[in-house]
Parts: C-alpha cells; structure tokens; sequence
C-alpha cells in the first residue's frame, strides 16, 4: 500500500534488550513494525545504528516516503530530559549523559522527541488502550520491575525534571528486602516478577516449595512469577502466600496513589498482572482495605490493552502530538 | 481607610473550632480578618449565620462596600464536590451533603465558591508563601492531623472528585496503629501531633518516660508533640525516640511523594514542624535516604510561611482565580 501524499510518524521504544520501531500514520493507525536486538555490548554507536536502518526498514516495508515522515519519538528508559533531549543515566543501556536527540537528527534529518519509556507507555493506554478518554488515569506495569506513568487532568505529567511516575520505588514496607536503587522495601523490591520468583527459589533453597519447584520441571532456574502464579492457581499454600503478599503490597502501593491523586482509573499492564485471577482479587481486596472510601468508590482497576506495544504506541501518541 | 471604588474578596477557613474570615483587595492583601467560634453543636443555621456575621463585620472594619465583594471561596473539611458546592460529609462539623454554596449565596448574593481546605492551604502557600512562582510543589500540614494538597505543573491538582492530596492516609506501617479513617498505619497514624503524644502518654502509662513527663509537669493530659519535642532537645533519649519515629515516618512518606511527583518543592507547616531542629534534620536524612537521587537533588524541603493563614489566604486567592 502507497501512501505517498500522507505525512507520517515514526515511534521507538528503545529497550535493554531490544529496539521496537513502528511506523504510523496520522491516525496513529501502525502500518508496519520492527524489533531488532538493541545490542548494547556493541556500544552507542551500533544501537544508533539500530534505529536508524530500523527507521529505513519500517518506512521500506510501508511503502512510504521517508520525506513524508514528520517526527519521531523515542521511548528510553530514565533518568533523562526530555526538553535537552539527553538519557542521563541509562544502566541497562550503560549511557551516560548521550545527547540521543541531536544524534538522531543528525542521522536521520527529522525532528526527534525523547521520553520516559514508562511515561509514553501510560501515554499510550491513555490515547490508544485502556485508558481512552480518561483525564486522570494512573497505569502500572508489573513485570521484571515496577514501572508507571500518570495521566493528571488529560495531561502526561512528568514533573519538574522528568522524573515523576517512579511508583515502583515507593516504600511499602520500611525493613523489606533490598532494592536495586539502594532503598529497602520498595514496591519493585517486594512485587514485581523478580521479587516474587527470588521469594519461591529462597522457600525450595530452604528446602521447602516442593509444588512450586514440580511446577518449575524440578529446575529452580526456571521459577518465574508465571510458575509460582501456576502452583497457587492449583492451591499450594506457599505459592498463594507468594502471590498474596505480592499483591498485598501492590494493593498498598495503590491505595496510596489513589488517596494521593483520586484518578478514575488505575491501568495494570506487565507479565505479573497476566498470571491469573488470585493477584487481580488480592490486589483489589487490598486497595479496597486501605484507600478512601471516596477515593475508591469513583475508581477502576483494569487490565492494560496494549500489552508490549503500550511504549511504542505511547511513542507514535507523542510524534502526534496528542499528549 | 476607604476603599470604595475597589474591587474585594473574601476568603473563608471553616473549622471544626473555628471560622476564620478575611476581606482582601484585588491584589490580596488582607483589609481585614475575623476569627469567631464556629459554634457547631449549635446546628447547621448557627454556622451559616456566623459566617454571614463574619462577612459583614469584615466589610465594616475595612469601611468596604458589601457590594463591591465580587467573589467569596470558603475552604471546608472533605469530602466534598467543588463544582456542585457541596460538602459531602464533614465529620467535625457533624454535616452530611450541605449544599453549602448555595445557601451563601442566597444569604450573601455574592457567587461562591467551596474547596478543600487543605487543598487551598497548599494554593495559598504556591499564591503568597513558600511557594510563589514554583510550578510542582506539595504542601504537607503536620499537626493533629496530616493533610496535604498538590499543585502541579502551576495548578491546584484536585483529582476525578476532589478527593487529591490525602497524604496522611498513604500506609507507612502496613501493620501499624489503627487509623481514624479505618486503615492501619497510615501517615498521620504515626507522624501527627495526636500520635506523637499518644506513643508518650503510652509510655508514661507503661512507667516509663519520666522526662517527658517532667516536661509536662507531671500531667499526663498535659503531653503533646511540643512536650515531646521539648524533652528531646533536651537530649532525653526516649522522646528523641519518638520524635525520630515519627520523622522517619514523615520522611517515608515525602520520599514517595517525591519519586511520585518529582516537585522541586515541599513545603511543611502545622504546629508538628514547628516544635524544634531535631524533626526537620530527621525528616530529611530519610528523605535523602529513600527518594530516588534525581527526585532527592532537585527538591527543596522549606517550612511553610502563612502558619494558621495558610488556608484563608488560599480561599482569597481562589476567590481572585489565581489557583
């Protein structure tokens, strides 16, 4: 299909692991799409690389005109500066202070947004998913880590430097376990995928968890929240325990945004939220205990629409301009 | 001094104990201020009659025209709904569903408007206090209660019904004290003036806290957060205790709002942040302690300005459209 008289939009959502590109059209509509290996042991210059043959590659299988494209948008993971356009700190990408923006629009000669790629996740549910028409929405991934971004009276808000929506790094218990940001007890620390297997594989180490480790094949480097979320669908007591817990401290952690920030609607996305029904029933038995009866009352918990696509589809929203 | 030409406001602070009224010219300076008590065991109609009393005894100080008041906002407990002036349910007041803007303005015939009184603290803070010109700050009041309210990106953030900036009812200690509102562990269950002196008087009821007793010369009744604090500048060990529970609590708390929000400003006030040294440095080591370093470096943490004024001064500003 040829599009040559339409204008275009590119989004990326730029990964650990991979690169995901996806060009759209004016209606947001994805009219072709692209992951690749992000390839970070290859350094800056290979992943620059990536995105731009990314960019050649989308715009080919499209048929569409790279003139035609407008804007592209790119979903990184933080901290970063969105107005400078620079990823200060990236680990998993081992950046420091790279002026991503100016880079790319050195190489591709289009104008060049950078963002949060959680932030432009909620963006996404918000302008195409979930969350489609809600002013004040808050969406939550629960997967490897704890990530979110909130939408504040139709508004993506990021706060003063970029940093706001860091809703895996609230405290919800004062001496919990250790958190990769130095914290201790931290949402991250105590529910997401990585804190529920790291509880299954310490119970079968001590020996016990036996129907969790049958769940895993008998290999405890196989125990991952899908695993345990398997042996407490099938009622083993420890593995309900695990999910319990977890979605206790994600009903806390809710309760305390909705308290906070009265949205009409909590969005959860990420691998943890598609174990099963157990951690969806918790976690509302939980916020439902702990939030403001007027504050729970006038909001939803519902599940993501967007699934892997929510970031890049947050990415096209942005090059839109429909934040 | 006669302003008759001019343009006035009027802002009201009701309480539980008091109202507290204030007339201001159109650039918001008070002309003058009446605190009465708010007489509430007396009936609604007795409340009503205070307020329109104060209205006019403020216009007879300043020598104003009653009819050159453009706008009176009245600040009240929640919950309540803005646009539609109603005050849902007011505990301390002993209201339910008062559609209080309608009966001012049939008693006053000026156009009225209610909020949340925290919410128009933090406004008069952000208007004429500690925050003038900053766009993302929050403002926490630390003092029977914890309350709080959020103005971000330049605005008095309210939430879908009103109901934002519940800071004291964020979970602290997930299985801490019992909170007024039903949960555990919330906020002002282990960081208000009411529970620092309940953990003394606990003490002293167990045989021990001697110091703090002394300090509040030897009458239990007598102990309150100053008490406490007072004997902790003195050095006695179990009130530093109880002072640095409640810092560390408070501290939690602002380190979540902080990775949250990402303000470049908090601002504490209420008569908890007043009594010495020792509950700020506390507050702060746990801050700087939880808050992720890119939320940590770019706020401030400042006590407010407008002590008891905060509130009216909110309302005025809120009556001149400055939210």
């Amino acid at each position: 299909m040829s599009l040559l008289s339409g204008q275009y939009v590119i989004g990326v959502d730029l990964g650990g692991t991979k690169i995901y590109t996806a060009l759209a059209g004016e209606d947001g509509r994805i009219l072709a799409e692209l992951k690749i290996p992000t390839g970070t042991e290859k350094g800056l210059q290979n992943v620059v690389d990536g995105i731009v043959d990314s960019v050649e590659q989308v715009c080919k299988t499209a048929e569409a005109d790279p003139g035609a494209v407008s804007t592209l948008a790119l979903g990184a993971p933080g901290p970063l500066d969105t107005k400078g356009g620079i990823i200060h700190y990236a680990p998993n990408l081992r950046w420091r202070n790279i002026p991503i923006r100016q880079i790319l629009e050195e190489r591709i000669g289009i104008s060049v947004l950078l963002d949060n790629d959680a932030n432009l996740a909620a963006l996404g549910e918000h302008v195409f998913g979930a969350g489609r028409g809600v002013a004040n929405m808050v969406y939550i991934t629960v997967s490897t880590g704890v990530g979110g971004g909130l939408i504040l009276d139709g508004k993506l808000y990021r706060g003063f430097t970029d940093e706001a929506g860091e809703i895996g790094h609230m405290t919800i218990q004062p001496y919990g376990p250790l958190c990769s940001c130095g914290n201790r007890g931290c949402l991250e620390a105590v529910a997401s995928g990585t804190a529920i297997a790291r509880e299954a594989r310490d119970l079968v180490a001590r020996g016990a968890g036996q129907v969790i480790l049958v769940a895993a094949e008998g290999d405890p480097g196989k125990i991952d929240a899908a695993v345990v979320a398997s042996a407490a669908a099938g009622g083993d007591p420890e593995a309900v325990s695990i999910i319990t817990g977890a979605a206790g401290s994600l009903g806390i952690g809710i309760a305390n945004i909705l308290n906070l920030l009265n949205p009409s609607l909590v969005i959860l996305g990420g691998g943890v939220m598609e174990t099963g029904a157990l951690i969806w029933e918790e976690v509302k038995k939980e916020v439902r205990n702990r939030a403001l009866d007027a504050a729970w009352t006038v909001a939803r918990l519902v599940p993501a629409e967007l699934g892997g696509r929510a970031g890049v589809m947050g990415a096209i929203a942005l090059a839109l301009d429909r934040e």
